[in-house]
């Protein structure tokens, strides 16, 4: 009876399948209590239980196919283009010519289907700590898994704390940290340590972005992310956002920040990759990401704005 | 048995109390298919049917109080701010000094709210058809319906369509459209006779701003108003959109257009009311809206950006 309510009642990872409603999947969570988006579910089309999480694939009424970590949508067919366009680009696109780039997490490979665009890349590590979420994604999103095949990627599965602490001082151009929330796997992601290696990672004036969540529901966490990140990080340390109709609250949030070097301006991209066309012959056209919408990502509400630049003096 | 998919199933209006599953609600309809964004239910608080379609207003665990028309949130105390913000300040900041406006709709008093706090307004007529919405507004949501304070606005309670054609020629300087969707008692909203009526009452050089639906879900009706809008308002046709996390896909969008005359520049607000703090005092701060966030309303992702700016031409 705990389902007629229109949500799964809160149930231990093991019984993930209860999460799934018969004919609907609704994703619920303490991180954005008293509501609930739900999608018609055709056919469930994996389920299984890794070393770090539930794992489940759908195949959704209208928005393609599911991936869902932990109860939670993780990217759907229909809107992934959005978040794996936007957290590549914005720091991608504000370097002049990329070398060397870190992925952290984004074993489902879209991350690296974007950062593959740039033809200045010439080595893409990533270090992802679930070999489930790369078998699964490889095996139900091709078009996202694509990032793969490109020869100039290097697969680590593993912890991306303990990968980021052996990297030589300054290896990277950028660090992508494509994360889940901070409740679970991805927690360490989140904490000033974890930054403090991504600073000595990159090089002077390098950039990091990092998923970090919603303006309209975790203004204290995004408080938080931003204190440690001015801390941490010498150079620019900004906040920019952009719609996805499938995360909670309907947006996702970005910390983008460079250490102490030459001076970037994440607001005003010097790599315009939409001025490149090349790309669009292997990868498709780009679906989300253009070089107006980079620049308006970083102008936030009032009241956030508020918040995350009074934490600037 | 119905309703332990998760959402209710389709139920006539009359039964709109079935479209409440116990303890949460959930907004399930055709313009959006395979989805529904659930909040949980403290308590209703009221539950009518008026001429024009039924009207609920609860009590929601983490949104505040809740108004739904026809079973479709139209606000929440939550967040609320971004669509009255913007649907009112993208207009009126664009244009010199604005005196007479025009609100057909928005019955809920929000962005009657949001155009008293420019002092230039010497004259705000609304035209609004469904007295229940006002009444209810009044009762539940003072802190919206307090725009209907401002000895400025004169209440016109019936239908916009024959309101606006009555009006003489030119009368205003801008006309605001809050309207609900498309199905329902605002279809002739969103036609051609009715963009007329508005391009005609407005003065050469006015500004009109209309509720305008979803990228993510609505492109076929996005395009045909854009179609229609570039056929009728001879100055300026621009698409704006801005992220409302209980809208359905986390956004909605709005067409602002201008007749011909004295050009409008509706990316660059020329009129930036976030620079005069006297309506503070009555109004309070805004919540949302910024010079920035006005023009970065109109960077469109790729894919929306294709579709809209091809029919300039």
């Amino acid at each position: 009876m705990e389902k007629s309510n229109g949500v799964a009642a809160e149930v231990a990872p093991a019984e993930c399948i209860s999460t799934i409603i018969p004919g609907w999947f609704s994703e619920i969570s303490p991180m954005w209590p008293g509501e609930a988006h739900s999608l018609k579910v055709e056919k469930i089309l994996f389920q299984g239980k890794s070393d770090y999480q539930n794992v489940i694939v759908f195949q959704s009424s209208t928005y393609g196919k599911v991936l869902v970590l932990d109860g939670v949508i993780q990217l759907t067919e229909r809107d992934e283009c959005a978040y794996q366009e936007m957290i590549t680009h914005l720091p991608l696109c504000s370097i002049p010519n990329p070398k060397k780039v870190l992925v952290i997490g984004g074993g489902d490979g879209g991350v690296l289907r974007e950062v593959s665009r740039h033809s200045s890349v010439e080595k893409i590590d990533i270090c992802e700590i679930d070999k489930m979420v790369i078998d699964v994604s490889k095996q139900f999103f091709p078009e996202v898994a694509v990032g793969y095949d490109d020869p100039r990627v290097t697969l680590h599965i593993g912890d991306g704390v303990a990968f980021l602490k052996a990297v030589p001082e300054g290896t990277y151009d950028a660090v992508i940290v494509d994360s889940s929330d901070p409740i679970g796997p991805a927690q360490e992601l989140f904490e000033k340590p974890f930054f403090r290696s991504v600073a000595k990672a990159l090089r002077p004036g390098g950039v990091v972005c990092t998923q970090a969540e919603s303006v309209w529901l975790h203004m204290h966490i995004i408080e938080d992310i931003v204190a440690n990140c001015r801390q941490i990080f010498k150079g620019s340390v900004n906040y920019a956002w952009t719609s996805v109709p499938t995360y909670p609250s309907g947006v996702i949030g970005f910390m983008l920040c460079s250490t102490e070097g030459p001076a970037v301006d994440f607001k005003h991209p010097i790599n315009p990759i939409d001025a490149d066309y090349s790309h669009v012959n292997t990868k498709g056209p780009l679906r989300f990401y253009n070089s107006e919408i980079h620049s308006a990502a970083f102008c936030l509400p009032s009241f956030a704005k508020r918040v995350i630049e009074s934490k600037a003096y």
